[in-house]
């Protein structure tokens, strides 16, 4: 299948989330991603979640399309096979993703002398080069220490490594823009972001930085309400529980409408001198309201208010665990046409997304396993760095690179592909 | 100042998080980002933080760097003026990002009839079009479920709105990429995702998703634990608390080696016959490795834990609320080249985030606050539409248009720039 970015080849250095995360990225939108990991697999290889065989679902989960190639980084024959696989010709190709902290060889100094017009995509801990990870960077800027039930005085942090996903997106699109820039003046690019970066950037752009500059505020806990107007959730009368969300004018005219509680909540407003019509006034206001609108939930099963919510266009949803929610949400399942049900080696059959994107000119790549550590490092060294099969046959004799099967290759074969024991 | 995506025009019609977020990316990069609202502002014109005088932070935040149109898109005149924005001639513009929900004369079927190379990117709720907002995707996937101090039954909310943050990145790449793609073949494209999709699919990416198909395992809240390996939160001699990481080997063997804590170490790992060496048996003894680590933080200060952690070369930072991170740390600050203070109209003078991103061929473009709404009105019905003086005077008498002054506008006068009085 074509994808959108058919016949662009990127290579990618990486280990974690954000850099896997962007080389999939592209991956999924129909790019050839080659991520190349020392022998023995990144530090990454066996990030849990794993299979009860020890196989890695995170692994399988981020490396998606992706092909493989293990090589000794620490021999000098194997930095220059990584040295060619990156600066490889191409016009789609010479693009680099990394977030490994390699100095002297793998930089874009020492790299883009061997091709000029090389984009590279580095991603830091934090713009001083220090190391840093998603569950450290939100404590040092405030995140989990406004997270939790309020009143609470124990620092929660989110489970999703939020700043992980940004960066890699942010990765990508950087990559992108530069790759736009050297098709236009034929540039090369040393591209740098650093993870906190991301994260102190976002601060601020969410109006969080200013909350403290401009009003001295340091926002405190406040559980699921939505913050700044009005958004909570209810127990229902069979003990499953509800989200709703009244942010705008029409959602929270239309909460009050269906729950019945116009009148108690006039009350309210001439009680508190507020006019609930801001937006400002209901999250002030947020605990007397949830007060007023506990009664309705209470009395009610969530499939009959969830039946009135949709018929009133209101936005809610159900709280579920993520086995609930794997289990009961056809969005999470093939039903929903960017899953598919995929065999994948070591972990079996299960609901895979592809990309997130649909381009209504070009199709969305098929869902495709992630590779087995090097799995594709013989073809690589063929189609990419361009060497002959004798001399490939005897790079994996020497050591200096991998497959899953290499301990019974022959050597000795000018065919090695028929000569694999697989 | 020249930034990489300098001559790329872009339009945005938007609310929230997610849009304007991609398209203050995109002008942080360097393009001109055209955002039209109605007249009286879009659903967000208010959105919280605010500052004392009632204006949003919020705006503030997630607009920097646009030009804002405002236009009454209930009239026709209305609707066709935002339509010739769009579809406006330029080989680098027809580039139209949006999450307003508006069937007919908004969506990619009719504006590409007036430009047929016209690409749309379209952020909706879900994939079936209903409505959703991150308050809502998130307890339906089971984050709120997996977040919070174990044991606790409560759902837990992150604070940032991290799928807005996402989906809006996501935004990004596949605007470029689409565009990349139209320079190679002339197409233009209908460019669909959904905020609860980029949720699913990140859900897949990090294993979870295979974690209760394979496993049968829901995950259960961690406070502030690394899952999978070893990561947590110490309260030191001073009150004061720390997050240290343990999730490479080097990492862990650097953290036990500080502590002094080997022999402690090698005793569990005979009782509980694990491997500690293994990041999964540190997730499984997590609690006793804590109970081990402790003494050592409770009997020194923080700086003095900092400053030996740092030379030892560990992972850790401090936890902090959102007051002491804007206030001490220089990294948000503008001592860190991403920051520039700003005064912005009536919130005042702090410090502003630039793009996260550094290209080493082109400047990263100066900080700019966000336009009040429509304060570029009049420049746009005449360098993007290119209507003349006149029009554009009789456009504001009619009230199809507005400006942040328009109510002192001049209609009479050929020259409207002079003759505005702001």
């Amino acid at each position: 299948m074509t994808g959108i970015l058919n016949g662009m080849r990127v290579v990618e250095g990486s280990a974690f989330v954000a850099i896997p995360l962007a080389g999939m990225t592209l991956a999924q939108m129909g790019a050839d991603v080659i991520r190349f990991d020392r022998l023995e697999g990144g530090l990454d290889a066996h990030r849990w979640p794993v299979a009860p065989n020890g196989k890695s679902l995170f692994w399988a989960g981020l490396n998606k399309g992706k092909r493989s190639i293990a090589v000794d980084m620490k021999s000098p024959r194997g930095k220059e096979l990584v040295t060619e696989i990156i600066t490889a010709p191409g016009e789609d190709a010479g693009l680099f993703l990394t977030n490994l902290r390699v100095r002297g060889w793998m930089d874009h100094e020492t790299l883009s002398k061997l091709r000029k017009d090389l984009i590279m995509v580095s991603l830091l801990g934090d713009r001083h080069g220090r190391p840093a990870v998603d569950y450290t960077v939100n404590p040092s800027l405030g995140f989990p220490d406004a997270t939790g039930i309020p009143g609470s005085s124990d620092p929660v942090a989110h489970v999703l490594p939020a700043w992980d996903c940004i960066a890699g997106n942010l990765a990508v699109s950087s990559l992108l823009a530069a790759e736009r820039h050297r098709l236009r003046t034929g540039q090369g690019q040393d591209v740098e972001l650093s993870l906190k970066d991301v994260a102190a950037a976002m601060m601020g752009h969410l109006g969080i930085i200013g909350e403290v500059a401009v009003n001295g505020v340091t926002r405190e806990k406040s559980g699921t309400a939505l913050y700044g107007a009005y958004g909570q959730d209810f127990i229902c009368a069979d003990g499953r529980r509800i989200m709703v969300i009244g942010l705008t004018d029409r959602q929270w005219r239309g909460l009050v409408k269906v729950t019945g509680t116009q009148d108690a909540i006039g009350r309210l407003e001439l009680l508190l001198h507020l006019d609930l019509g801001q937006e400002g006034a209901r999250w002030e206001a947020r605990e007397a309201i949830t007060e007023i609108l506990k009664p309705w939930f209470a009395a009610r099963g969530a499939d009959e208010i969830g039946k009135t919510f949709d018929a009133a266009g209101l936005t809610w949803s159900e709280f579920r665990d993520f086995g609930r929610a794997v289990r009961e949400d056809p969005d999470l399942s093939s039903q929903n046409p960017m899953f598919q049900d995929l065999d994948q080696p070591g972990l079996g059959r299960f609901p895979v997304p592809r990309s997130p994107v649909s381009f209504s000119q070009t199709d969305r790549p098929d869902a495709c396993p992630a590779p087995e550590l090097g799995a594709h490092t013989e073809e690589i060294l063929g189609d990419v760095v361009g060497l002959p099969d004798r001399e490939i046959a005897s790079l994996f004799d020497d050591g200096i690179v991998a497959a899953p099967h290499k301990h019974i290759y022959f050597a000795a074969t000018h065919h090695p592909k028929q000569a694999r024991v697989s």
